[in-house]
């Protein structure tokens, strides 16, 4: 079940500026650090221990990626801090969940955004989220769990090699979000799906599953409204250029995407209102099913309980009851019945019930 | 059913500004290319093998309209951004779903508008998407599929040849988009019918299957609303003269334009609140026969049930029952049952179920 | 039942322009044309012929004003269009359903409202396009039907007469607009005294015809809103004096136009409320009813299933059943019953169904 | 029950301005008028007979508050049309209902709002419409009863006498609404309480009465919301400084002023949802009902239909029956009908009915 | 329960500017002053007896914080009015409840908040008013209990020491805001857990309890949004440097705040969507439940009746029934009796209720 997100401390955010403590011993971080060097004609990929064996790739004028795996240790946190002179602020959101935004400070750029995928084992969809802090000559990225996510762009970074833009920190950016939101359509391609089939269920069934399945469905929507909305206005304000770490020839790339998020946004708006139809649509089957079973019931209870009642009457053990020893009284008995029985089929024809 | 669409790879995009080896073969484009030559007291329309073979009129000072019918081919793709220097997002764009859109880029202006027909054979609205290249002395357009639409717009050309617009390419790309918006009024007009003859439906009849068929309708008008809504934002931009490749003279008619779509955007949001009417009143009407026949199984359970009751106490056979063998037992028994009836008729005179 | 408007070609717009072969004729047009004259002391009506015979007096100072009744002629619209060299989308627009709108051309306004009235005979509202082309010294007026409406506005101009901006088109327009939204609370009157009637209904019965009155009401509120809500935008571009045809001083009758027009606008939305909490208070009436019908089955099931049982048991024929024969056996059986009604009841007032 | 109000025509508007006729004759205006005087040290309120009598007052310097109850006469209109220069539109919104607005005329500012209080008598909440015309040294209230509203503003005008302010007419009209906006709050507290009250009824009760109260409750936030919002916007106009008739030093009273009115508005938008969450509740307290009754009708006729067939079967009077006869075949009876009684309690207990 | 909140006169604030005859009384303020001292390395905190034992301090240089629990009794707020010169409305706004908002006065900044916090004994979420009065070197915060609120702040403060903001009144204010903001996330988390509760519940039982449960969640959610709501606009002004008491080097943590601010709103609506679709899921459920009950009561209607019918035909006394007296008739009536019930449940296969 996709679960609600909101900023918890994942860290004690607290501690940080204050530890003092922690910093000297030598403990390596815990997360996996991957280094990645553009330069001319130099693509380089290697996996770090530790924060201090990237400084002096750092120090040269290549561009350079550092792709985080897993929330950052208080070591790391400290560690860039001290070296890139990030605000206090900036570390504590690092640490805590965030709405998508983008936040300058001083020399950096801090966007969040958040990244959606379909687990097919568990049959759901994913969310985590990716904080990116974009400096002058350098991209940091956070991501909360290891998975194919950074392999996806590194292929992509390597295919389109020959393109200009490709040594600047901004494009790199840009490729970054281009994947995340290149896999949000991934996902709504399987909310479709699964919208196609609870369809055509309902033909069939009024099954208490699909229910559920209705339920669960718009449940997801709602989270994927709540993680994507956001990011329209990111991604707007990014490609308006009111910062001066987003060069004006990536504009036209940033403004696709910012078309593509308002589609994804809306076709997630038009899969709210299908569900919500679906969701009418179930109920009213169910009025309908209902309303069949209760014409049924009336025409049983309505043909029998006369029917009965006659049989009772001429049940009784009355010792006077003329009627009973007549000759044709049976068959009289019985022809009255029948015409009760085709007065009732007139009634209900006329009421339009059978 | 109408199908939810959105931003699908049809193509794999990334594989185009590398198609170096493929661009060698002398492959026909698999695409149908028109070719429309306009000049003064000119009009001449060929079908054309290849793009190559439009590349002598666009050197010319004629306008030209290229139409290609189908999802464009690689070669052909490659053709054209070779000789319009068109930038390598508004390829891939060409490649995707979008929603309607315009964008400018350096030379041209980039439109995606979606087509909707009413199709009579499958009984349901089908859209398409339409894209335009508007540049200073062509269009090109691209449909999903080939169909009456160019022909339709081709008469439209040739019949107000003598206005004086009509040599302009944007005064073209008002005509193509005119004529889009005209076909909307005609699957208004189709589903004003259909809601029409829901609620005269809904008089005779709970009949499930109108419920499927509100259902479909609201569906539709969603997708709808999803098709066109964005275009007025287009046609905003438009009119307002944003574009250099709009002349002045023309936002006359892309404010009419402008004002239609308005125009059906209310519509369908009219059909909407419409449709969502017609589903309260389907529901209350099966709330109501529900409702109806309830009162009838109470009146044949409260009535039948003590008279059954009564003939079933007389009916029993204890030996000492001294009123069995009473001689008038047996009228006084019915007239009891008969009194049990009249009250019961009172009370339900008096809970007004009768 | 009100039908849902929007733009319908009325006549075969595309063939206007080019209706040369038509103009040779000196077929009458088929419109009622009144012609009425504003001069110094000078207040003329009369119904004339044909267009024709309105040249003479639009080339005098006097102000000049044409009702066109029912829809017009292609010989009529191709005059007008070539004496006050009228735009061709005009002229279009004038033979579609549009929705209200104002709009500038070179030298005359374009203003299309809908007119509002209470049908008394069809017991309905009925709603018209009115159109209006406002000039340096004249105004055209456009009504589908002929009606009261004009001897109304007649009346009005006649009875202001000695106030000061009388002779002015403009002021002659907002008068035209004055009465129109005049109808509209004439219409909302009707429509409250409606409410206030189902209200009241309500509280007597679930008659499904109240159902059908809430809908066809509900209904009737869509298409008011339709009409109306884009007036406001109407009204509040033309007392922002965005118009050089407007004089500044008539900004303040234009104003306070607009306030009646948000006020209409507002009372719709205040009606919709109301009809939609008076089908909530249907649909909780019947299901309230629903719920008093099933506790009444449920006691009359649950009282007599064991009761009519009992009455079985001691019915049935074997041989072998000793307390058939007992003397006591019989008020001892009742008594049972006497004991079972009994706990019932004690069980349904614990439930508090009774 | 409260009614919805629009623009009636109180008064035949269209005759007053050519009332030449009337204003002749010595006729008495109907309406009460009392005139309250604001000087130095000086505070007198008297009521006079006539308008004619204010004059001499409004000559002085002294501030002058002129109320008027009930709605006013065609001479009491036409004599201060004529002695303040009203514009004939202002003369014309005095006489009809009005939406709350600010309307600035050349010399005088004119302010619509809505009265409301609660009616214990009727226990219903009343509204009506107060109109105040400020000018250079004099204010003029309309009030269309006769209540204590214009007491208690004559109390709080004593009481703050020592203010700096109160002797400006803007600081008057600033007092005037304030009062009523203060009322605002009673209505809100009572409608808080009677929220309260149904929710706990709720808890008892499924009475259709509660649903009445819902009902009237509902349409009770969405007149009083009708009468409010648009005063948001009217105290925002003022407070922004638009209008000469209002000093700078009073707009930090205005500015309060609109913060609570905003706090109204967002609590009784807070009160629509709680009442449509209390109608939910209600719905699904119904709901609720009606499938607890199901569940014992079901028990009923699942139970007894079966054992109340056996013993039809064992009481038919066929001669060769041979299980009749038997000396066992009672109590062997018996215990089939206990072992059908049990295995559907477990059937039940399975279903988690019981 | 949450109770709705308004402005409550809780004071009668008309009487606190005219209150000469009560400051003469040397009567204690009932309310605990507690005054913190923030100077170059000092920190002092202490308890004053009444706000006189505030001002020696007030004079110096260093930063005061006073902080005043429980409704402020009229002396105390008579004395602060006179020492800070306050505005009667901000006197007046302290004595009364408000929603959210910031309103500069001459010399200081008057902000109002909602603190929310989860009572665990009485199981809810209270809610109560914070008021902040900022100026140039103090700030004065109001709070309506005395609760951990405080010394949480204070904790917070002391931490944080070290840091270069801590010692002007803007960063103290932050700080304050701050602390309430966390809390909300505090409640969101609580409320995180009863959807996920109540979600699996659900599953198991249509219990009403649940509704309730559900219904008064909901009505939290509103309370909450009511109170949080109106923050975002606060934070948003006093982030955009509208006011001059805010300095600009605190403009970045106000930014942060206030995408908490909206990340809090964004995840209160996502609860709301959420506990609606729970309770449509439980809507659902009773009538999935209801259904199925209708399923087996027309399954025992339609088998019984026809089956009780034939035993009380059987059962009849009529003295000529000659099937009676066959040899074959019990076995034969038996074998009618099979053939009734299997052709009743193939049909209930066909009909898919079985």
């Amino acid at each position: 079940m996709p679960r609600i997100f909101f900023k918890k401390k994942i860290l004690d955010t607290s501690s940080i500026p204050q530890a003092d403590t922690h910093s000297e011993e030598e403990k390596r971080e815990a997360n996996k650090i991957t280094l990645v060097i553009f330069g001319v004609d130099k693509f380089e990929e290697t996996e770090v221990k530790c924060f201090d064996d990237c400084i002096p790739t750092l120090d040269t004028n290549d561009l350079v990626w550092i792709n985080i795996d897993g929330h950052p240790s208080h070591q790391l946190l400290k560690k860039m801090q001290d070296h890139f002179k990030l605000h206090p602020l900036l570390i504590e959101d690092l640490c805590t969940e965030q709405r998508p935004k983008v936040e300058p400070y001083d020399s950096v750029l801090y966007i969040v955004l958040r990244s959606l995928y379909y687990d097919h084992e568990r049959v759901m969809i994913e969310n985590e989220q990716i904080s990116l802090i974009l400096g002058p000559n350098f991209i940091i990225s956070f991501q909360e769990r290891e998975h194919h996510l950074s392999t996806f762009i590194k292929e992509r970074i390597r295919s389109r090699k020959n393109r200009q833009h490709n040594l600047s920190p901004d494009y790199l950016m840009y490729t970054l979000i281009d994947v995340v939101v290149d896999n949000y359509f991934v996902v709504l391609e399987k909310i479709a799906e699964t919208v196609d089939d609870l369809e055509e269920e309902l033909i069939n069934t009024t099954d208490a599953l699909v229910l559920r399945d209705i339920h669960l469905l718009k449940r997801e929507t709602i989270i994927m409204r709540k993680s994507i909305w956001p990011l329209r206005e990111v991604l707007s304000k990014l490609h308006r250029g009111d910062f001066e770490q987003i060069s004006p020839n990536i504009t036209l790339y940033l403004r696709d995407l910012y078309d593509h998020t308002i589609q994804v946004v809306d076709t997630i708006e038009t899969f709210r209102d299908m569900i919500s139809g679906i969701l009418d649509l179930y109920l009213s089957n169910i009025g309908h099913k209902t309303n069949e079973v209760m014409k049924l019931l009336a025409i049983a209870a309505t043909i029998f309980a006369p029917l009965t009642f006659l049989t009772g009457i001429w049940g009784m053990n009355f010792k006077y009851m003329p009627e009973l020893t007549w000759t044709w009284s049976y068959p009289i008995a019985l022809a009255i019945m029948g015409i009760v029985i085709v007065s009732m089929f007139i009634f209900f024809k006329k009421k339009k019930w059978i």
